[in-house]
């Protein structure tokens, strides 16, 4: 790799063969053009980001890819325009700017931006380069790194996709300045679901840090950021297509998209829904039997210090609209159920064997 | 593998490493249910297919596949459905089905419906499981091979695609038997375009044998059957993605899709366009000093010989016209058009060192 070594900034690697690649993690990076065109090819870039991020940072990470021709294109902001007719849009408009196989994509923006011109990258003349830099915290920890990309069907969110992963993902942590604040909370969300499912350390940790994070604090940010990427870059380095150990990423998702598709993705962020969805996960592995009532408390707190909800959206009509929602999650295998439950603090397990008047109650005491 | 073994059956493998997977040729596959169910999972099965081929053969392969739901699409018949509108009914009809991640698709057709379930498998929640059940010669030898998924874009053909490979592919050569001479002839080109680049003695053969072929004698189609697909998985193996041999299967094609592109894909099918195309590329390796004029001669004859058009569409303006679609061709990098020619029988390599005068005048003698 031939980048500068920073000492403020932290990178690792996703390890997956030939497919492997670096996320560096740091204040400043959208600047440093020898970074960012480190990894762009010498033939066109094009990035594809939105109306909402292209006024703060387009400009800057053109001057710093160098390319005069600065091709870009900018996707209306929201989940509402992922979907194919997007897609179509920045197809014709890779073809209208003659980009080659050669082209490298850039995603600039949010995990909209970054599932969208991941998929564009998957699909355009059957897969081109592209790299992330993702501008908001659940992105950064999320979505940017393990390769899913894709855009919804009115029949199911993210139904059409493809594992297709980046040549590296560029976190600059200073793009969260501008991230509004109920965005920020929601990005805290997946950052807590690592230390729930796999670092018991980095739980505790953020236990005794959530004000911090909170305040933006920068090195607390970068740190979690780092400790968040490390945890999904294991898991997606065990699992790279989800079909095994990679379902643990989803601790909390099976309750967060049943509140998400009942609320017709209008009531929350992606986020708020997953912070919500572990509280019930958290609680439903306690009432099972499989976790500590302290763990149960202590995951609980942290869940709260972040701002995240902790009561379902009001227009839910009862505990069997979700359970009904949840029945047609993706994870649904050979006709069962599957949930991530944690046996303790760190220790995430899928499991399709529950008491599901059990699940029932509990889902009650979250309405 | 659990199928059985017929001494009537042919087959052979492309090494993908954890993605390879067997090709079997022979007559009444499509009635062994055995051997159909051994590379269906055991969760549902969903057949794509065309309005032209569903009347001939879907009632008999879904009862090989023995699912009592006959879950199935069928697709309008012809190279200007293959685009993301058709892909969007595809993604609707699969998810009105409530079809999970363990779906297999089964492409029953020829090239567009092959392309287009390789790439709904390759897109549907990320990835699912098909197999390929060609029913035209050229899907046959060809698309069906490869893992070359996608669709066609208004701003140019196969632009929109995946590589992604099928389970297996089950070639039933009784299928031949209702395909309309025209395209059976066009199917032929792809069967000779691998003698030409990589299998001398298979040229010999075919031009001691094109009169049992062109009569459709099964042992005949067979045996060029098995050697084409033989041909185009030893390519495949050493370079998936195309980023280098697997160039030379586009033999003949740059010439074909400047053909196919003046003319808006509407005067001549794709296989007699690539036989037009090989038939230009030899004669342009013959006389850039490559090829020797009797190995041209041969070549030329054997083209002949299937039936193949050996002049322009009356409609093409002039060389130059060809030559300028020729520039817009995916093989062009950096900026250079790179042809695949031939310096002896068998023998094929990609250069972008040629007189571009001497091709305008060879260009302009089969006008």
């Amino acid at each position: 790799m031939n980048i500068n070594t920073h000492e403020d900034r932290l990178s690792l690697s996703v390890d997956l063969g030939d497919r492997s690649y670096p996320i560096i993690i740091g204040a400043g990076l959208l600047d440093d053009s020898q970074l960012v065109q480190s990894y762009l090819g010498c033939e066109q870039k094009f990035v594809v980001t939105n109306e909402t991020v292209a006024p703060l940072y387009l400009q800057q990470l053109q001057q710093s890819i160098g390319d005069a021709s600065r091709l870009a294109h900018i996707l209306p902001d929201g989940e509402q325009f992922k979907n194919l007719a997007s897609m179509e849009q920045i197809y014709s408009e890779l073809l209208a700017k003659k980009c080659s196989r050669d082209v490298t994509l850039v995603a600039l923006g949010g995990g909209v931006v970054g599932d969208m011109t991941g998929f564009a990258a998957a699909t355009y003349q059957r897969g081109v380069s592209f790299i992330q830099v993702p501008t908001t915290l659940l992105a950064q920890v999320d979505s940017s790194v393990g390769g899913k990309t894709g855009v919804n069907h009115p029949g199911g969110k993210n139904m059409i996709g493809a594992f297709y992963q980046p040549r590296a993902v560029l976190i600059d942590t200073d793009t969260l300045a501008t991230l509004p604040g109920r965005e920020f909370r929601a990005g805290l969300a997946e950052v807590i679901k690592y230390g729930l499912i796999c670092d018991q350390e980095f739980l505790a940790w953020l236990a005794a840090n959530m004000s911090r994070l909170v305040q933006r604090d920068a090195a607390a940010l970068q740190f979690a950021i780092h400790r968040s990427c490390g945890c999904k870059a294991g898991v997606v380095a065990a699992d790279e297509t989800e079909s095994g150990i990679r379902a643990i990423l989803n601790f909390g998702h099976t309750f967060a998209h049943a509140v998400e598709t009942a609320t017709h993705y209008q009531q929350w962020l992606h986020g708020e829904a997953v912070g919500f969805g572990m509280l019930v996960a958290l609680d439903f592995s306690h009432r099972s039997g499989f976790l500590s009532a302290q763990d149960f408390q202590m995951g609980a707190e942290v869940i709260h210090a972040a701002g995240l909800p902790s009561k379902a959206p009001a227009s839910i009509e009862g505990a069997q609209q979700i359970l009904d929602f949840m029945a047609v999650d993706k994870k649904v295998k050979q006709g069962k159920l599957r949930l991530v439950l944690l046996r303790e603090l760190g220790g995430a397990f899928v499991t399709a064997d529950f008491d599901a008047d059990l699940l029932e109650k509990t889902i009650q005491d979250y309405l």
